[in-house]
């Protein structure tokens, strides 16, 4: 949606200032959240599901997933038996911190490790949305082609991790790996990069490694936060 | 982008203005315009290169591609020798009327016999801006799922023709085409639908047909125009 620059100002200094306070409500208990983005079907629900049914026992994870229309996504989230709460923005493009807020109330944030959150379907408009997270991670799957970084620059910047997805397609697919690594590298020589499949397993090891370490830091350093 | 609902109204009334004056300037020539819309990575950019190295001798096209930033789809569509423009959104998550008309200051629109627009890779944002065209095309990868018509729903209202592509790659993921079909079929009955891959061909023979009844029908129509 384009609209004029100092409304577009106004509304996310808005969202910046709820985005704020869950930042602090995290931080305090050293729960870790992570902000998913990508195009629609690179593969963020296929993903989390194969997370969830991988994490070490007695990991506490929920999970809030976005979507314009159904609940498709937080049925199909909810068999692996972690809690689960579904986010329908009715039309809008991503989510927001307040929509976020809303989704939180009732839950114990206390008895939570870590929080994913699934956003909307789409490479824009959710990059500019602080949801308070500690990290977005960009997902792009081989199908989609290697030139998706240099054409959607503002989510590889702002992303600390690509997960390159489907893997297991790469034989069937005319996909630069190399080239793709190297572009989001070009916009974000910081980020990391890992290459999985939700359904052969690769990669996912490396993966699990990653937050696992996310997930300990986040926790070793609740912050002190007044208000 | 979130914004509140009059402001939303205006822009949505201004674009439309100007849509009008395009479409009364495609309909005076008998231009026939398309307008591609899908998630990144469908196929888009793809499919329009086969498209155009296939059309039948004599056929004026001419392409507008929209994109955040880049002019790879430019580049890559000006090799099968027709004129092509890059709109690059700066940002923006759709393309508008605006940029339509912009881009086509100094084209002689009476040498096109059709016009192909590749918006934005976005399956929510360009949905609601009317760019003057005769109908919405949708492309639907099978490598994202079979639920997504049901999850933007919005596009498949308006779209005349769902493009279902990268047909070559059924055999290698879990796609429901039946199922495909019928949801998009629910939300949108008259809605055409054809299986494509612009690397096999398959499919190409049927959606050429469709794409040149459409070009007669508009060229056999040229509407007088007040104003």
């Amino acid at each position: 949606m384009k609209i004029r620059a100092p409304i577009e100002g106004k509304i996310l200094r808005e969202n910046d200032r709820i985005a704020g306070g869950l930042r602090d409500a995290f931080a305090r208990r050293g729960l870790l959240c992570l902000n998913f983005i990508s195009a629609p079907g690179s593969g963020k629900t296929a993903l989390l599901e194969r997370t969830l049914t991988s994490l070490p026992a007695g990991t506490r994870a929920a999970v809030l997933t976005g979507d314009i229309q159904t609940d498709n996504d937080a049925r199909r989230i909810a068999r692996a038996g972690f809690p689960v709460r579904q986010i329908s923005t009715g039309g809008i493009c991503h989510l927001d911190a307040a929509m976020v807020e809303r989704a939180l109330a009732g839950w114990d944030l206390d008895a939570i490790d870590v929080l994913f959150i699934e956003n909307v379907g789409n490479l824009v408009c959710p990059t500019s949305f602080d949801l308070g997270e500690h990290a977005k991670i960009v997902l792009l799957s081989v199908t989609e082609g290697e030139d998706k970084p240099e054409k959607y620059p503002g989510i590889y910047r702002r992303a600390e991790l690509v997960l390159i997805t489907k893997a297991d397609l790469l034989p069937y697919v005319e996909f630069d790996l190399a080239r793709a690594r190297a572009l989001a590298a070009s916009i974000h020589p910081a980020i990391q990069q890992i290459l999985v499949s939700s359904r052969s397993g690769e990669g996912m090891e490396q993966w699990l490694e990653w937050l696992a370490a996310r997930v300990k830091s986040a926790a070793a350093a609740p912050v002190e936060v007044h208000g």
